[in-house]
């Protein structure tokens, strides 16, 4: 069995030093990783640059950076190699920066538009196009920290979960769905969404507030709901690994 | 010699998932505690989460988060213990989120506050503190990441470094000065000025593109000027240790 797995999370960038991250160590990816090789699959490793790396040694690990980086290196492995199996634990960022001023520069901006206004243009949009107009685009150098503020405005990333079932329509899909705090049935329902939406086979459910040290509640959602709980990351491997292998040898 | 090393990076909050960081890796402020440990000094490693640890074993590590968190840790250590040198190497963020929203919260606030707007208010105070009244403070939970965009306004974070010499008068201070890209003459002046604001006794001045795998180049200044240079962490450890030993000595 051939197998993609991506984990660890991205990092975007405001300028050389400064980035938005999230607290995506890979464990749980490793431990999946190691699972599959362990299993005898052919495993290739995307991860985020800081992610936790597999212990297997004839697994393949492949950086990458940012959200962006992600969906270049992805494409690129996605339609050079048929994959059995993706499994995309990655927490990419769903935003990335767009602009960054200070509110100075905002206040600056709307204030002056306003003044200059043509009387054609609507307010709201005035106002959204002065807010857009005041930021400059994220930086190779250091921004400097004597503004009394920063105003990051951030954009969403394309869905690199997207492109897994458009350019490998055969590929068995394994999506990730993490809430914070949410009942039960909150969280059975975004899963649900992320499979129909993304065309996943299998969705595991998971809570931050049920993940603590070795415990990782999770559930392992399939297309017709439901399948199997995990309480550790290694019973999360272990049902993950059941799920892809039972449906690879019916198919 | 009783010494307090700061080191790493600090993370500061968006939501539950989601945080502004830096890439500092604390790897100069590891070496550097193991050079001081080395020489028989009493080492205290106050570090941000995910540093990189020195490989000594007498030095007491203590991890820290949020730029928030260290300034109430280094108040607590720098009351209760005397340090005959403060190495602050960890890269504080310089801001931390005031306010999260959309874009279009931000532009609902300043039209509903321009259509009632009092004449008697200035446009710029109205306009600014329609922005910030436009978003709301960090959560602890994980934000939707269904809006197209989200605004995040940071704020400075107080200076940690300020604290050293207010509370320590008498112990020797390194600081550290990073650039990006800048002149020999613009970081020598950065530097200084670090120096003379915040009361340091030397301030390592170093620029990001000089920063490349083993090759670290860096200038120790003192208050009479430029006194050391180094090629690697490893000599930038030891001029650092022996500009502070020879201090030590005279006194």
């Amino acid at each position: 069995m051939n197998v993609l797995i991506t984990a660890g999370g991205t990092c975007e960038s405001i300028d050389s030093v400064r980035h938005i991250t999230n607290y995506s160590t890979g464990r749980l990816g490793s431990v999946i990783a190691d699972k599959f090789a362990s299993e005898n699959a052919t495993v290739t490793y995307l991860h985020g640059s800081g992610a936790i790396l597999p212990s297997g040694k004839n697994i393949k690990t492949i950086p990458i950076y940012s959200a962006h980086e992600l969906l270049q290196k992805l494409e690129n492995l996605l339609v050079n190699h048929q994959y059995d199996c993706v499994i995309h634990s990655m927490a990419v960022s769903d935003y990335t920066p767009q602009t960054v001023s200070s509110l100075d520069d905002i206040v600056i901006s709307v204030v002056s538009r306003l003044q200059n206004a043509n009387a054609s243009i609507a307010l709201t949009t005035l106002v959204k196009e002065a807010v857009l107009a005041a930021g400059s685009p994220p930086t190779n150098s250091k921004l400097s920290s004597n503004n009394a503020n920063m105003m990051v405005l951030l954009k969403q990333t394309p869905k690199a979960i997207k492109l897994i079932k458009t350019l490998q329509p055969a590929t068995l899909l394994v999506g990730f769905k993490l809430l914070s705090g949410a009942t039960e049935n909150e969280l059975y329902q975004a899963a649900d969404k992320l499979l129909v939406q993304n065309g996943c086979d299998y969705v595991l459910a998971n809570d931050l507030t049920q993940i603590c040290g070795d415990t990782h509640k999770a559930n392992l959602i399939g297309q017709s709901g439901p399948l199997y709980t995990a309480q550790t990351k290694q019973e999360i491997a272990e049902i993950i690994y059941k799920a892809v292998s039972q449906t690879e040898e019916s198919q």
